[in-house]
């Protein structure tokens, strides 16, 4: 029995997100019959988490056991020949058999790209969240600043989560620019759900000067998720690397 | 009566090209059906020059004459309400009665996207063409600046193109990296019928050693498209910016 790791990349734009749900296809169940058409076996594929509907992924990672015979080197290209051309296993390598791509990570990086040019963009429509209006980046680098460290995030978490220690660590919190793309970047232990989205609702806010800086550790304090911003489209989300 | 002169924005995959086809639907086609839903004429777009069936632009130009009373500044986001996501006008401006996207245009520039992982790309598949073998770019970059300069370049055009002067010039030829993408600039006083497409060939074969560097000036010399390399696909191909 092998226990394997993929690294997987996807567009999520025609996917319900990574986990499988009735209403819809999942990135999950796309992988999961693709093991099945390469080896023969029906298996279970651990992600490192969930992942939006509409919201897509650079480095998604996800574990499976398996006693296929095929060289762990060899599953990626078998893979992709018969993944749609919207999912692609970038690596595959082999794990102990304790490895679990959800229990065992440690930290995970996400992004997320503001198109904020003053027309809606078209090659990149499907990868950013269009926001027109002038934003202040200074005011907003320090908005992030001020969400790096460890703090309760229940502020940012999506209503109706079951999760009760919302206690989370941000190590980086950044905002690089190329042309009229913004691109957020955000390494923590952990996120609760929707809290990019409803962080960058916030920090966006902070940008168009609706809310002050200063706002940020009330905010984070009150633990009250109605006191935050509006959770911005999962279209401009990318989980891009997890960490073991 | 007003000339108007459009920047125009497009994800090419679905479309023949700019210009109008009998074959499939064109992006100059569905701009002036957008013109006159906005404005109730009928009118003839002139486009900078044909775009490839499946490339894009991110610049492309093109200029229209018009009676409409609609104020220019506006015209951008009227025509955006009407035309699919695909395609954004990122700006319009009034210019002279005698400016004309073609004739008047003094320089092009274009952009080629080649994705140099392991695996294929599933986020920006339609954006790029993937070359999964080790690139040389020390020896592209060396064949980029052979090309730069006053040269006649009947090698790299397509055969069947009636154009009998074949002498242009490339300002610069220029190769970038941003982790697994190669991005090559070219910027030109005009470039012929798969000008691009098929230097990118030639140069990509340099990048994979399968043709030496010193091949260029005689390339160049001979004038035979057949001893160049092949066309690469139109996907990763974008016009960037058209100069007056």
């Amino acid at each position: 029995m092998k226990n394997i790791k993929l690294t997987i990349e996807y567009d999520g734009t025609n996917y319900v997100g990574w986990q499988r749900q009735d209403n819809g296809l999942s990135v999950q169940q796309v992988v999961e019959e693709a093991i099945e058409k390469i080896t023969g076996e029906r298996v279970r594929v651990n992600g490192s988490g969930r992942t939006d509907s509409g919201a897509h992924a650079l480095g998604q990672t996800a574990n499976f056991h398996t006693k296929t015979s095929i060289p762990t080197i060899r599953l990626p290209a078998a893979l992709n020949s018969v993944l749609p051309d919207d999912i692609a296993v970038k690596d595959a390598r082999c794990m102990p058999l304790d490895f679990h791509a959800r229990f065992s990570c440690k930290a995970k990086e996400y992004m997320y790209q503001v198109y904020n040019g003053k027309t809606r963009p078209a090659v990149m429509r499907r990868y950013c969240y269009h926001v027109p209006k002038d934003l202040d980046g200074d005011a907003m680098v320090k908005a992030l600043k001020l969400l790096e460290g460890t703090h309760d995030f229940s502020c940012f978490k999506a209503a109706g989560s079951s999760v009760t220690n919302c206690v989370r660590q941000i190590y980086r919190a950044d905002l690089s620019k190329k042309e009229d793309m913004l691109i957020f970047t955000f390494k923590g232990s952990g996120f609760l759900y929707n809290m990019v989205r409803i962080m960058m609702g916030t920090v966006l806010e902070i940008g168009m000067g609706k809310r002050p800086v200063e706002n940020i550790p009330k905010l984070l304090e009150s633990k009250d998720r109605s006191l935050a911003g509006p959770t911005v489209p999962a279209k401009g989300l990318f989980l891009v690397k997890v960490y073991y």
